[in-house]
């Protein structure tokens, strides 16, 4: 199997969210799709495990925020890689209530859809949706939307582990063992979502010069990929 | 219902085909999704009366080649606004016959996956085949996907009638019924793929000039979103 094909299938990223009042949460998917134009129908692929996937089941519907393109690694790492059995994702995230109770996400989003589940059909690991749009909305009209390309080149992330697009890493491991250069000391990995910290690239867009030393970043430096504290990151030996 | 919200939905586009021997057909398709990482899984949405649905039924196995940004009318046209029980659209493009029999188009393409069809999914309009994928090739490594925002914006082409994105036109005939300027002469729109041909803003990409009559424009030009030929064109009064 040649994974390098996978990266050319082309995905969106957006936050599905759903359940009610107090019980509510969200992650990151790249798979929603219309199935039809009419009715119009969209689906997701949910990983069973997810927390949200067991709020769809409940409510009986889901809404799906488009993300933009400079979507930040805050809202990526809050609804990507963690998870709403923990944390409550809703808390300092703006959002309206759907008229089926459902939450959502307007922050970082330039479109939106609210969905009644109308069919569910078991996969495996992963449960497809298939939901009827009943409302829906368009936020910004010149709003670009992040896609997974962007993100995986631009942005430098990665699947997380329940994703339908995940891929095991094979030599990552081993090949990020070695120090960058003796004088700038060793990598360091983000523990939340894998992004490894290279000082001889440092994180420009971070305000981190290439050539910085792990240790001589700022404390309130946070992960670009998924918004982690400093913290989070473990040195790589 | 915002339609324009339904564009910020990100997809590629992909020649999906199935069949065997002699009786083989394919079309393009924006919805090819991965649904599980293990085993790994592909899902399409294809809709009932498109022939090659029928195909994948019958043969139970179905290609998708992911088609390259620089995708020519040509190809677009033939599998995407042509149907297999007319012409024979495996007639002058490059194809592999895979393990099941099916045929995978190379032509044009930076990526293919042959599945098996493990389940089948009604979903009114529209079937969701789920395949396990059990072969798989990268063509082009540094080859970019065509996708279905760079095909509407770029290339200006539009969903065929059972895409699953198809959007109705409300006010387009109306609008375009207004000449672009008396001199110019009418706009002409292609019979096959609804692209219309605007003398004011020509085709400076296929070789004519903005400014240039419909009758102007030499016999051997091809409409730029379907490849359909000149005499393919009707006049819009």
């Amino acid at each position: 199997m040649n994974t390098e094909a996978f990266f050319k299938i082309t995905y969106g990223l957006y936050i599905v969210s759903s359940g009610n009042g107090s019980k509510k949460s969200g992650y990151i998917a790249n798979t929603a799709f219309q199935v039809t134009a009419e009715p119009p129908q969209i689906a997701i692929a949910c990983n069973k495990d997810n927390y949200t996937s067991g709020l769809i089941q409940e409510s009986k519907a889901f809404s799906i925020s488009i993300l933009k393109q400079e979507a930040s690694p805050e809202i990526i790492g809050k609804f990507g890689y963690k998870t709403g059995k923990v944390i409550n994702k809703f808390e300092g995230t703006t959002f309206l209530t759907g008229i089926t109770g459902t939450p959502i996400v307007t922050d970082e989003s330039i479109a939106w859809f609210e969905c009644k589940v109308v069919n569910k059909f078991d996969v495996g690991s992963h449960i497809i949706y298939v939901g009827e749009i009943i409302e829906n909305d368009l936020l910004e009209a010149d709003g670009e939307p992040l896609t997974y390309d962007y993100y995986r080149n631009e942005k430098k992330g990665k699947a997380p582990k329940n994703a339908p697009t995940y891929i095991k890493p094979e030599n990552e491991k081993t090949e990020s063992k070695t120090f960058s250069t003796k004088d700038l000391g060793p990598k360091y990995q983000c523990m939340v979502c894998d992004h490894i910290y290279d000082p001889a690239e440092g994180d420009p867009d971070g305000g981190i010069a290439p050539g910085t030393p792990f240790e001589d970043i700022p404390d309130d430096w946070i992960c670009p990929v998924c918004g982690a504290e400093k913290a989070d990151f473990e040195i790589m030996e």
